[in-house]
This record gives structure tokens, sequence and C-alpha cells, in this order.
């Protein structure tokens, strides 16, 4: 499943936006270059993600993640990398409200909605809900997703070292890696 | 040298606005807990650093600087650790400005004012001036310093892990750990 070129600039256009409310300052080049991940299903507003990278060493990575409001991160865990625990990250919201779901006891009545049609994709429901100034640590190889709240979200990422290419996501129909298409 | 908690608490309430200026949220303990580092000098407006540690794992670690106007964190370097190379650490400008010094080609008639009578304890010079969603990577043993603009900066601190006791300042008279001296 691929994206179009259109869907990305204006999902860039809208990140650029939540941005500019939560007061969080950007470049020029990185505002051009939000990174905008579809996972390929086709329904960028329910399942995706806007990310821009600030930094990814070999020893550490800071990422900033946007959330449009109801807009899902689907299930998946970092598995341990050339003989290195997986990757560990540290969740700040900075703005906005994010629901977020881990492995351990289901939380009933979960205040995030289920992406229709993908419910078997989402196997774990801890709930933690994070508002601005408040974080969480999820653990290498942990099954997590989240959800920006009504008004979407705005997030830190604070962790080792990313290597998204290498994530299992839950939802075997996921391609991490975009296919944009040229419109 | 001590520092009083008099002191403590004004600089952390002054440090508060800032984030509050800053657009920052944090929460009511992280407030009550920002670290004032005086550095032993007895001069805190001048050479000291305000922080909050978001997180410190034994893989990353990130927290967020505040600088008075003017107010000079003093030159150190990051050594390695019981094996492991020295604290990398990435600078982003939130807020005002920071002028950061590195080893390197001097620049000629810095932005920055040494703090007088400590002359002798600043000695690289390469210049780095940072304003909001600029950013800069200090690599491992690399000394430096840097220094708030006339409004004072926040600054976003990616980094390895963070071991403050290990530093390596090149003022002889410094102290990293503060002794508080209820008041």
């Amino acid at each position: 499943m691929t994206i179009l070129r259109s869907e990305v600039r204006q999902a860039q256009q809208l990140a650029s936006e939540l941005f500019a409310r939560a007061g969080i300052v950007l470049t020029a080049g990185e505002r051009e270059n939000i990174e905008v991940a579809g996972f390929g299903l086709g329904n960028l507003q329910e399942q995706g993600l806007e990310l821009i990278t600030y930094v990814n060493t070999d020893r550490y990575c800071a990422k900033e993640l946007v959330l449009f409001p109801r807009q899902t991160c689907p299930e998946h865990l970092h598995p341990p990398v050339n003989g290195e625990p997986g990757k560990m990250e540290t969740f700040r919201c900075r703005w906005g409200s994010v629901f977020l779901y881990v492995e351990g006891e289901p939380t009933p009545n979960i205040q995030a909605a289920i992406p229709p049609g993908s419910k078997a994709s989402y196997t774990v429901f801890n709930e933690i809900v994070l508002h601005p100034g408040e974080q969480y640590t999820i653990p290498p190889g942990v099954k997590h997703w989240f959800q920006g709240g009504p008004e979407g979200s705005i997030v830190s990422e604070f962790s080792s070292t990313s290597r998204d290419e290498f994530d299992i996501f839950t939802d075997p129909a996921i391609e991490r890696m975009p296919v944009i298409i040229e419109d």
C-alpha cells in the first residue's frame, strides 16, 4: 500500500500547525522533512504517525512525535538487534493528551477507540494516560500502541538508538518504511 | 563553598518562570525539584545552571537546561567512565539563545563575556550560537562551556548516560555536587 505525495504534504502541514500551537520551534528544513508514517495501511488519519528525528546516534535518540486527533500508532515492539537489547523509550507528553497501552493487566473500558477493521491487531490494553509534563518509560521488547486524544498530541521521545526498520508490528499488513507515489 | 536554601528556592522560582514563558509544561514535583548547580563558586547568577533530568538510564538521558541572562555553565569535559566513551550530548535550543564554545579554531570577538575573575578557567573559544530550533552535538571528551543570551535560554539536552560526578572542570575550585545550607 502506497501513500500519495499530496497526502504526505497535507499531513506535514497539519503537523507543523500543531507544533506551532504547542510553541515548539522547528527549522524550515525540519518542517519540510517531517516524516509521515502511514504504515502501508492506506488510512493515515486513523492509523499513522508524524515525526521528526532530532538526533539518532549509536548511543541515543531523540524524536518529536505528532498524533492527530484520535490518530493511532499501531501496536508493535522493539526486538533485540545485533545482540543489543531492544529499543527502550521514554514518552513525555508536551501538548494535548495521549492514550498509551502496554502489556499488563488490561484496563476496563479503555479511553482509546481501536481502529475499526483492525481489532485483531490490538492485543495489549494496560492504559496510561499522559497529559503535558507527564511521562512513561516503555521497557525493551514490550508491546505497545498509542492514540492521540481529542485535540491530538505532541510527545517527546527520548530513547536508545532507533532502528525503526526492525520494529515488529502485530498487524502483518504493516510496512513501516513508506512507499510514496509522486502525484 | 556552599549555597543557601533561600538562594536555591529563588533560582528554582526564576527557572520556573522561564519554563512557563517558553511553554514547557512541568509537573508540580518537577518544579519543586529543579536542580540548581552553583559549582561551589558562590556567584550563581554569573556561573551556574538550573536543570531538570527527565530520565537517566544506563542507555540514554534527557534533561532540560536553564540559563539565566548571561549565566555561564563553566568549561568542562566528560571523560570515559568504566571503559565506556565519555558522555555525548546534543543541545537543542528551545527558547532564548545560547552561546556555546568548544575546542577548535578560536572565533574572533566571541559574543559571550567570560566571567570576570575566572578568565584562566576558560580555554576553548570555537563559537556556536543556537537560536530556538537549532542544535549541536558535542562529541565525547571535548571541552565546552556555554552562556545564556540576553534573555537567558532553555536548552533540551539529549545524551548518553549522564554521570555528572565524573565531569572534569577546567577550574580546580569547582565542586559539581552542591552543599546546601538550610537558612
